[in-house]
Formats: C-alpha cells, structure tokens, sequence
C-alpha cells in the first residue's frame, strides 16, 4: 500500500515502484499494466494519480500505450532504461540507435519473455524464502559436512596441483567414480569414463542439445515443463513439440503422432518428480516411451534433478535402456548447494566424444575444487544422510502446506509429491503474482511453464517455503479481491 | 624407439602405441600415418613389422587403408575402440550400428579435427610442461596467497550463505567491482553494473556468439588464431571470414572486402598479445577496425585473455569506442588458476540483458567460491604483484628460448613477445609432432592455428617451456630425420 510522503508524491511511489519492477525484470517485456481502474482500487489512490504516474512510466520509455488495449511494458526497456539513467558515456544519438537495434535483434533470437521471467526469480525481494522459488530455503540446506569438506579440499597441498592446471576433460575422476557408484543403485549401470562433469544440470541439458540438434530440428519436451528448458531450445532455434505429461508419463498418443509427422530428434523428460506437476513415470510407459525411441531414432535426455528427494522404487529410463539411446542428466543445485553449479552427465559410448568436446568448446574444463569437495561428501555417506533429513522434514512440510493450500480455496491439479505443487487458484496467476509482489512474495505462475506463455489459473508452490499461516492469509484477500475485480 | 620384450612382440608394441595415441586423441580422425618405410626407419624395425602393425589397427577398425594414398586414422575411431573395447554392455549390433551412425552425425556438426586436436593438448604426456601448451607450468604459478585466498573465503561463515542460493545473475558483486576498477586502470571505463562473470573466458566467447549470431552468419576471425574459436563457431554452424593477422593489426584491406560482400556480423579479435603470434594492437589499426565496424555495423569482441602479461601501453579497443560496440572478455587461467575457470565480459548497455540471458539459459549462474577467493587476490595487489614476477620471469625465459630456438636452425615468423613464439620450422610440423610426441614432447602444429586444418612448417612455442636445451637436440634430430625422408 502507499502511503503519503513528505519526499515523494503517491504518483512518484507508484511510477519508481513499477519502474524498479521492469528494470529488476518482475514485469516482463509485453507484459500488460493492470487497467487504471483496477491499479486505483489495488492501490488505495485516485485514478487520477495512476494516470499520471503511467504517463511518467511513458515519458520513461518502459511502457507504451496500445489503443483501446491499456498499457503494456516495452519489448528492451530496461536497455531505454539504463541509457535515460546515464549509466555510460551516452554514445552520439545516432550510434546508441543502431546499437539498440542491435540489441533488440539479439532479444528476438532470445524468447525475451521467457528468461525476463525467470529473471525475476533470481532476483531477491527479500530475505523471506519464497513460495515461487525453485531450491530448498538455504536454511534447510545448511549442514556442518558442506564447509569441512570445502576447507579439507581447500587445505590439501593438492589444491595447487589441481587448480594450476586445466585439469581433466571429463571431470574430477574421484567424484566420477562415486556417481557411477550412485547410479549403479538406481540401476543405471555405467563407468566413470561415460560421465562428463558440467557446470550444473543445466549446463548438462545445453551440452546436450548443442551436439545432438541442429538449429530448427524438431525436439519434444514435456508440458508442463520448466521454463529454461524451453527458452534454451527456443534460443538455439530448435523447434519446439510439447508433450502433455500425465500422471503416468507423457501423452503417448501425442508422442506418437509427432514422431510420424515430425521425425523428433529428441526428448526431453524430467521423468521422476517432474516440474512443476511432481509426477513420477510409471514402468509401462517408460516402456513405451523407449519402444518409440527405437522405432523413431530419437535419443532420449532424462533431467534426473529431484534424484535426491525422489521415491526410493522411482523407474529410470536411463536403467531401462542401458544408456543406449538415453543421456541421463543430474546435478546437486537441489540437494547440495545451488551455486556451485556441479552437474553430470552419463553418456551412451558412441555419443561420448562428440559431447564431451561440446565442453571444451563451452568451458574448456569445470572447476575441480567444488566437484572435490562433492566427492567427499559422497564419500563419506553425509550426502546420503542429509538427504534423508531433508526428504523427512519435506514430508512433514508438504501435508502443512497442502491443508494450508485446500484451506484457501485451492485445488492440485496433481497429486501432491516432492518439492513442488501445481495448483490451480481460480484466477489469473499473471495478475496474481504482481499483486503479490507488492506484498513481498514471489509466485511461480503457471505460464512460466509452457512453450508458449499462456496465462492461466495455475501455479507452482514450492512445500518448503508455503508452510506459513501469513502467506496463504494475504493469498486469500488478493485472489479474493481479483475475483471481485473481474 | 621400441625395444624387444619378451612380453609384447615389436608389432604389438608398436600397434599399441598407435593406437593408444588414437584413443587419446592424439592423433586425428582423418589424419595419416606416415608410410611403412618412414615408419620402419623412424621406429628402427622392419617394414615387416610396419605392416603387421597397420593390419592389427585395421583389424580393430581404428585406421583405415586409401588406395595409393595410404593409412589413415577413421573417422570415428575412438568409438568404435570404445565398443571393441566391451567398456560397456554392448547393445545388439543393429542398435548399436544405429547409435553409431548418430553419433557420426552428431560429430559431422563439431568439427572433429579441430577438437580432437585440442582435446589432445588437454591429455597429459607426462609431468613435463610442455613446448606446445597454452598455459604457464602449474610451477609458475605457485604461490602463498591464492591457496590463503580459498581458505579464507572457505572458513568464513558466508560460504554456507552464498552456496546455498543461485546467486547474483551477474556474478559475485565484489570480483565485478575489482574488475570494474582493473579496466580503469587500462582506459575500460565501465560499471560493475555492465560486467558479467563466467565459467572462464571461453564461456565468455561463446555467450557472445550464442547472443549475437545466428546459424549462417558471417564472423569475421583473425587468421592465425586459436583452434577453439574456429571449432566452436563452426559447430554454432557460423560462417568464418578468416581475417589475416599482421603486426599492427587485421588486414584492414582483406577485412573492408569481407564488409562489402559478405556483411559480417561480428569480429572477433586478440588484440594484445595475439595468440599464437604475440602481436599488439597499433592504435592506428584499432581506430581504423572501429570505424569499420561503425560504417557495416558489426561488433567486436575482444579477447584479452593475455591482459596480465601484456605491455603497460598497449591499447584496447574497448578503451577506444567506450564498450559501444566492444565486448570486452578475459579471464584469469593464464595468470591465476586454469582450471578455475573465473572469465568476465563487459558489456555495451544495450546488450547487458541479452547477454545476461543467455548466460543463465546456459549455466543458470557461477560458482561464487572461486569468485570471491579471485577478489581477495586482487583487492591485496597480491594478484598484481604475481603477474609482476611472472612477467619478468617470462623476459628471462623468452630470451633463452629464442636463442635456443634460432641455434636450431628456427625463424620467428613474428617478433618474439608474451608468451609464445611464432616459430618457422621449415618442415611439415603435422607430422614433426607425431615424430616428438616419441619422444614424450606435446608440440602445437601450424594446423591448429588455421581455420581449415592447414598443415605447414610453423608451431607454436610457449616461451616458459622451451628454455631446456634437450629439448631442442630431440628436436633438431628428428627434424633433420624428416628432411632426409622427404
């Protein structure tokens, strides 16, 4: 709510809160403005003062104005926007003109939309965790094990020889034996000469896309489905075929008539716990999902990032079939530690070397001392053990949350399992996620997780940070208060 | 020289050593083995024996046989070795068939010479630093501070702070304001606001390529220059203008032509310390490739990975166009720590958001670790003074290799300067290297310098690995021994 100041006008709070919002990239680039009406009301302000702080936004170039439509923010306005705060030397007019041409260029290969949103989760509203959010609240995370085996790696006289030179292609050797080890339990056979270390999972999924498609090659990936997923393919320029994921697995009949019509050369599934739905793939369609794989000759990508927190019997493609047609992909962002992006990938052996010299061309090698250090961790059990921690206290936090959740009015649009929930809240969750915003909470709104930013009534909550009586009270009177809007 | 054994018969040896350097990489898909009679004179046996040899690397499907042409190693060949290897369960031979021929398709994409080449480079030989590698020897850079870095940021409290989030989009907000502070020092003028850390500096080249290009468009790159770049636009599927690289600068005539016709979209440039020949800038030519790139509208990223060894004057073209239409990239494995793997890039205003984006599609953040442990180097000076020392002793060992070198019958096709020499052998230095790697000595053939594959007589020496004499009598023998047999 604003509140009258003796600095700065309500029109002058409402204009820097919006503009803070586009240049922190809260409000996509498209995204549209609530109508004047609606912003007055949600605001406690006169239209008159919201007229005037969307003209200041206009003068700014962070919004337009599109006829009979309302106000929407400006595809490259936080680049208008550094340039009017004088952030640089300002270049002659003429030049800044071509180079924002330029840049707007290179925004339209990019799905702006897309990574403007995730942006925006990156970015830290507060100190709160956030029912959005996409890890585990760091306190959960803390442990005693994490710092000794970074300060024993870090002690060791083997921190120059490891650091003073590129180090191994594929990895640290000593954390690519405990992985094999890790997935021979899950049925994943493979050797530590198959797995190449990488900069995250998701450095795991690029490497991947890079060596097996071609710009405009034609890639299934499951929908719902996470949001750098297909921002990232979407930016190579691959053609996007999403598949509807069921409770189950993904639609076959879907999968099947894509694979006559388009000859797909890949798939991309995060078959256990899937996000942000949380399903886990059933035997058979595994099954089936492999037969169409061999029948089509497409490969297979599995995004095994909820490894840590999933069932104990969850079925893997990659145990199925072998680490034939599969690449399996995982990384301890959810578990571990988020920033020190250690992933993996486990490779079928003829694919092994074209992937792994797309490393070197994206990074050369991956820092040695975090994968040490994981290592041990792996080593000694404590991994296992924290996870194990983790998974007891998740249980524990999901069934509050899940009351808390059907107490306000929701519905799970699936059956609730690991770390997330899909839920449907009845309204736009566009318009919700922005009034929540004001009240210092981050949603994960339903669009963020489709080919194609379709605004609907569905989010993603997070179990570990949605467990508070106080976020599902103010949910309630804004979601009530957009009803009444409508 | 292959000794008789009682164990393993001459052609066994000899066949092993093949094809263990097959395996490594260290030979090339599509390279030749010298002829049975070079062969047997080189190895001291029989042609005999040659031939039994080249039948047992057929037999096993790593070398295959031209008609009138010779042997050649087969494309593919660590694959198949891998499969004839049993490393893993091997699937039905038809399965398998298939997965192979993916996977040769995928390796159509990467330009496998190259790669393998420089997958080769990263292969250890044997604990020697050695004349054809890109870095100092890990003995060079040792030191007191870069390990109290580490445990100082390792014991603090805030490690378990920062790893157990994302982390800042742009990077740890210490290293980029020490960063933002070393530019000033050379005329860079920018904020830490427009800084962007990466997973080293090759990441850095890519984010830029993968933001700026799409498949298809012109690049132009400096000719001589470093193999990675050539593989890794040519794998983003870019066309390449090879750009000559004199003393001063690009061939300016050679590049205004690429402008007319082909209207490229970018330049890629070393413009300090130019890798492999170790040319600086002329301001000259620096004014004149920025007017260039104003009149066609093209950018430039500049690869000043050799900043902490360059001379005090030399001149950036960042410094000169104000970071408009210059991204500024560099790292810190050539001083501080390779396998780190900490780069950086500066961007022009309008261009932040984009390259933000496509850094976190492709590794979401970077590890803060190793981030942080580089700002305490660099905020004490203790990084400075390093690069002081290094410097010097680099003068030293230049002089001594240079005169080594030019006693050896050598010619520097470039004025010796930074760390590597520019070095006219007057032999093919393609198969010179196979001839040293006998005798345990990794050398960088002319043929990784050239956009396409370009055997001749020049390589590239590191000045800090060549001061040894007994190198250079190993080298000039079998130089000498490769002239007879022309």
């Amino acid at each position: 709510m604003l509140t009258r100041s003796p600095t700065q006008s309500l029109t002058e709070q409402l204009s820097a809160r919006i503009s803070e919002r586009i240049r922190n990239r809260l409000l996509a680039p498209g995204a549209r403005l609530p109508s004047v009406r609606q912003c007055a009301q949600q605001n406690g302000v006169s239209p008159s003062t919201v007229v005037a702080a969307y003209d200041q936004l206009l003068a700014q170039g962070l919004v337009q104005a599109r006829k009979n439509r309302g106000f929407f923010v400006r595809e490259g306005g936080r680049a208008a926007a550094d340039a009017d705060a004088g952030a640089t030397d300002p270049a002659p007019a003429g030049q800044r003109l071509a180079t924002d041409a330029v840049g707007r260029a290179a925004r339209g290969v990019a799905p702006v939309n897309a990574t403007a949103l995730i942006r925006g989760m990156f970015h830290k509203i507060n100190d709160q965790p956030q029912p959005g959010m996409g890890v585990f609240p760091s306190q959960w995370l803390e442990s005693a094990f994490m710092p000794a085996a970074v300060r024993k790696v870090a002690n060791a006289r083997a921190l120059q020889d490891f650091s003073l030179q590129y180090g191994e292609p594929l990895g640290d050797a000593g954390l690519r034996r405990q992985l094999a080890k890790r997935l021979d339990a899950f049925g994943v056979h493979t050797t530590p000469e198959h797995i190449i270390t990488t900069v995250g999972a998701t450095h795991a999924l690029d490497i991947v896309s890079r060596t097996l498609l071609r710009p405009g090659d034609p890639v299934m990936v499951e929908e719902p489905g996470w949001a750098v997923e297909f921002a990232r393919l979407a930016a190579l320029g691959m053609r996007i075929l999403p598949v509807p994921r069921r409770a189950d697995g993904p639609d076959l009949a879907v999968m099947a008539r894509y694979c006559e019509v388009h000859r797909p050369k890949l798939y991309v599934s995060v078959s256990v716990l899937h996000n942000p739905t949380g399903h886990c793939l059933a035997p058979g369609s595994a099954h089936r999902v492999l037969q169409l794989a061999d029948a089509h000759g497409f490969h297979v990508v599995e995004d095994d990032s909820y490894s840590h927190i999933a069932p104990e019997h969850a079925i893997r493609l990659a145990a199925l079939d072998g680490l034939q047609r599969t690449i399996y992909v995982s990384g301890f962002a959810k578990i571990l530690a988020p920033n020190w992006r250690v992933g993996f990938l486990a490779a079928p052996p003829a694919l092994l070397e074209p992937l792994l010299d797309t490393k070197l061309l994206t990074t050369l090698t991956t820092p040695a001392l975090l994968e040490k250090a994981l290592a041990l961790c792996m080593e000694q059990g404590q991994l296992r053990r924290h996870a194990e921690r983790i998974r007891t206290r998740l249980d524990a936090a999901r069934a509050r949350s899940v009351k808390l959740a059907l107490a306000a009015g929701c519905r799970f649009a699936a059956e609730p399992a690991g770390l997330f929930g899909w839920v449907d809240t009845g309204v736009d969750t566009d318009a919700l996620s922005q009034r929540m915003l004001d009240e210092g909470y981050l949603l994960a709104p339903g669009a963020l997780f489709h080919a194609e930013r379709k605004p609907g009534p569905l989010m993603r909550i997070n179990f570990a940070t949605t467990q508070d009586a106080a976020f599902w009270r103010v949910f309630e009177r804004l979601r009530a208060e957009q009803d009444r809007l409508r």
